[in-house]
């Protein structure tokens, strides 16, 4: 059986290898300048209703993160970010290797706790010694979260305002935007992300791309970026490869149509594993589902399915995460249906 | 009357200021090559009773905490830190500046948690994803803390064996070092010190020099020390400057009386301060005294003794400093003892 | 006609693009743990006649140079480079973004003048003062240089020997290697420049990949590679997109074989170059063949071929590229030849 | 006798001394709030004619190159420096630290060939690559240069035309700068270089003071600046130490009288070694004056007297070094020319 561990663990959409094969030999010039990176610029441009932004296309979720908060910060700035924020945990330490500090604030299920934003700042500013701490430029977050959750647009507006009060940015890491935008629960629409943040990414790497992640700077287009991208290591001589990903994966609604489907089947994930009798540790609407399991419950269920072991939520149980991704068919589900003991048998198997 | 505001309000102690002016003219080579600056490390190193460490002199408190981790840190690593720690709160980023994380723990009153660290390192170890996560190359505290509070010999020493477990340096940042070491309740010797750390600062600035902190650095040299330090900035030409000054503060115990004597004077103001209906917001053994005050009493207060609003202990609650230092005298004490309104009496003032 | 202008106008290998579309719909881990990843470093090392060896993949040829020095350097190590090192002239300061500076030193053609870097060395050494200065920790190279241009297996091992005698690392920049092997001038073998190497690359996105290059540690590995690729930005969630490109290249010789079909290509572009009166530049042995035009006739030509303005030779003149590259047919070379004006005509045309 | 080494090699002016010990005991804030500093600041300001001008102080030159070159470029650009400029050589890279390339251009004695300069901007805009390379952001030189030598106003006003046309920031370090007006061959005022610079320095440390360098930034100030300085290591808990010494040192001209006699010293030495047959490696109107000398007559003029080894000529000569400073007397002028044997006579002294 397919293992439902993580949502990269394919190689690329169908549609998306096709029309790589298909432009294979066509020659273009380097660094972007191909028409395909411009077309995909242009149609993620109208997809998200900001005719001005600046569209750019980097390789991986760690890079843009580093680069796009380094251009967007001031040197001596930090960034706010929930504590379970990936830039705060799982980065190895990019954004501080580019000289700024990550500060980290109070959430729940990942979700930034707003209040807690609000009050970091008046507490800050109070301050009267705040130059001597690290000047907050921005709040980073994600949509989805690490945790599978979302912000609603009342919560991301909340934020907005409060970043417009005490002259911050507002970037939001979209590595699994798609899954966000696929699903029910979801109020936040492209073109609300253009009005409400200063940068936001697109996920291409566990939406189906090879590799890939579309930054949309909707309002001010950050100086200098071709130089400051190839300063970070992040340019491509064959720019083409993430161009004619992005524009294949913008056609014809490509994009929105894996989301909508990855949620199908994640609901159907999140029934099964209710149904079997599995208590969710906490309740995530998006792709990735997660279970709360005993250390003897883990080792007995792994050689049913695959999945991952998230984290530990205390001493004797795991976090166990299951994720649906762009390549999750409903066959692979039906056999999830089918082979998954019930808790209460599982112990005997 | 004297403000008892902070222990940098003055300028040099008197004896430093003599040995000052009488090497004005003398000629001296630059860049720490003098011989006092030879002869300043060789009793540095006599009083750590570390006859192989490496001793060096900076010129301000967050340089040095900024130089010496860059210096044990690999450029990788990230340094463990109490929450209140000084290079994770008040040093305007210089550490992430160097590219390295504050990983901040749990402290109590300014003393890290051992239990914390111990817990973080363990779970850290644990995560088969932790080559994502910033390695723990350091731990940094301060003795005395930011609050005033001291380690324990049996707490530094338990650290260290954390340090030796995790293949960690630990660094102690003495910048008020010498009113630790003039404290009845200080287990902790310069000896102890060099026994246990990889690096420590002996703080100059608040103990009566114009400006300077010595490193020791006991077991293993840095590499390219003077290369490292102009490198970042932190290169005297006139080395001689915290040369003639450290060599002064460690002839005939100077050093240790001017801890002894701001101890004695902090003593007597913690106990005017109780005498008088004042609440500590936690007992220092040092010479920094913590009150609280409500806004309205802080107000009051400052028409009698100028002292230091350190920080809020809750809405409509300060922390006050009182602070005693090289330059206190008794008849500072006194006349803060005749001035002081009792609590009881300051509102109706 | 297809232009001649880069060896990076088109996408992937066919042979590469079977591989990637036949492995495409396999699970596997992320983050270079797939099996093609290991399978790659395994043909790699072999090839390389170094069992010993770490082999990585990074995506881009910048990101390359900016990784692998600034884990073969101290960081306050500098690397000394050709003058017109790629390092040191189109990175966009990559090197310097990590905080080393680059020391260019004298060229003949691309190719670093080792009389130039014995000099440096034992001035560098003399002088009293070097602490001061930026100790020199790393040779740069490229092979091919910048101009097409070659080392002897004879003038890399002075180099080695320098670097031996003075401390320091040699790495050598390959985003070309594969025409430098192809090529029938070459003495400098994978397995020469294991032995003599502490670092070299071997390109890919100019040999017929998407995207990647790999990154051969004959003698030691880096410490924490995993950790500090991703601190850079460098680590790849879908690894096996690098790994599988690399595993067809490295299958049945196909790498040798591009380079020494583009380099047959090259020979015979430069033939028809000369036969129809075009001036060298300077003789390049590899698959990148410079000419001197002077404007009038650089306008010209571009109504007949595609080629690279490389640069000014002088006030009125151009330096052209002509470019083979593991896409270039027969019949593409024979279109040019049938084409291309001889230089007596190209002004009456 | 006295050694002419350099220009460091004693403590402090005597009336910069008595400033530091009248206001010793007076108790004043931190971090550059006190009186002294902010009078300093507006007698700079005075003397520049410069009233919208922000001033500040820093400890040592390699720092303040540091910290005002990274806050007036933009991270991604690097500075013009001539090839024999501080930050080119004797600063362990500490520009590149901080993440900036230094862009290396021909001098003549020191002194930034502005030909060199604007071929190099031309050459650069004209690449249609250039985006690949670093963008030059600012100009630095340095004034005195390192050979003593001297700007003119003109050309000091073409190198800002040029800045104006490039949109780059200009520099000037002025280390030494109190030589440079006190020298009847120099044209540039203090109000020349508030009109003509982004930012200057006015050099203490070789100028008298125990340490610091004021910088001057006469038209923007750098945003969040004491922020900056701390995050850089540069800040002073007793900003009043470099407050009080330029408070002194800019009260009835003695910073114009220091300089002014240090070159009547300079000029008499200069005097003085041509007649004893000296022949001067280059003209230098300031207070640093350098000879050839064949190896074996720099040993045995060590007997003599002290100077320094600046630096090979060539393979068998030495550029030795004699310099004036705030400290020499004419006693000790006197006792040279006693003293300097004579060149004819050297060699069989």
């Amino acid at each position: 059986m397919r293992t439902f561990e993580c949502d990269y663990t394919e190689g690329v959409h169908p549609t998306i290898l096709k029309a790589l094969s298909e432009t294979n030999m066509v020659q273009m010039s380097g660094y972007g300048f191909d028409p395909y990176t411009v077309s995909a610029a242009e149609k993620i441009k109208a997809v998200c209703n900001a005719p001005d932004a600046t569209v750019t296309f980097l390789v991986g979720g760690t890079q843009t993160n580093m680069i796009v908060l380094d251009l967007l910060l001031a040197p001596y700035e930090g960034v706010l970010s929930p504590k379970t924020g990936h830039i705060n945990v799982h980065e190895a330490g990019a954004i501080e290797f580019t000289g700024h500090k990550v500060l980290a604030l109070r959430e729940n299920d990942g979700v930034l706790d707003a209040d807690a934003l609000e009050a970091y700042l008046t507490t800050f500013y109070a301050d009267a010694t705040h130059e001597h701490m690290v000047r907050p430029g921005a709040v980073y977050l994600t949509h989805p979260t690490e945790y599978g959750t979302l912000y609603t647009k009342a919560q991301l507006s909340r934020i907005r305002a409060l970043c417009d009060r005490y002259d911050m940015k507002l970037y939001v890491d979209g590595a699994r935007l798609g899954y966000a935008l696929g699903c029910p629960e979801n109020d936040l629409t492209l073109s609300d992300l253009a009005d409400l943040c200063d940068a936001f990414s697109i996920g291409g790497t566990k939406l189906g791309l090879l590799c890939g992640e579309a930054v949309v700077f909707p309002k001010e287009a950050p100086k200098m970026l071709l130089s400051q991208v190839k300063r970070h290591g992040g340019l491509l001589a064959k720019g083409r490869v993430l161009g004619v990903q992005f524009d294949a994966v913008f056609t014809d609604g490509l994009y929105e149509k894996i989301g909508k489907e990855a949620i199908r089947h994640a609901k159907r994930i999140q029934k099964i594993l209710l149904q079997k009798g599995y208590a969710l540790a906490w309740n995530s609407p998006t792709n990735q589902q997660f279970i709360i399991l005993s250390d003897a419950e883990a080792e007995k269920l792994r050689a049913f399915v695959g999945f991952d072991l998230w984290g530990r939520a205390d001493e004797g149980h795991w976090i166990a995460r299951f994720t649906s991704s762009w390549s999750t068919t409903d066959a692979d589900v039906d056999e999830l249906e089918n082979t998954l003991p019930e808790t209460a048998a599982l112990m005997q198997s």
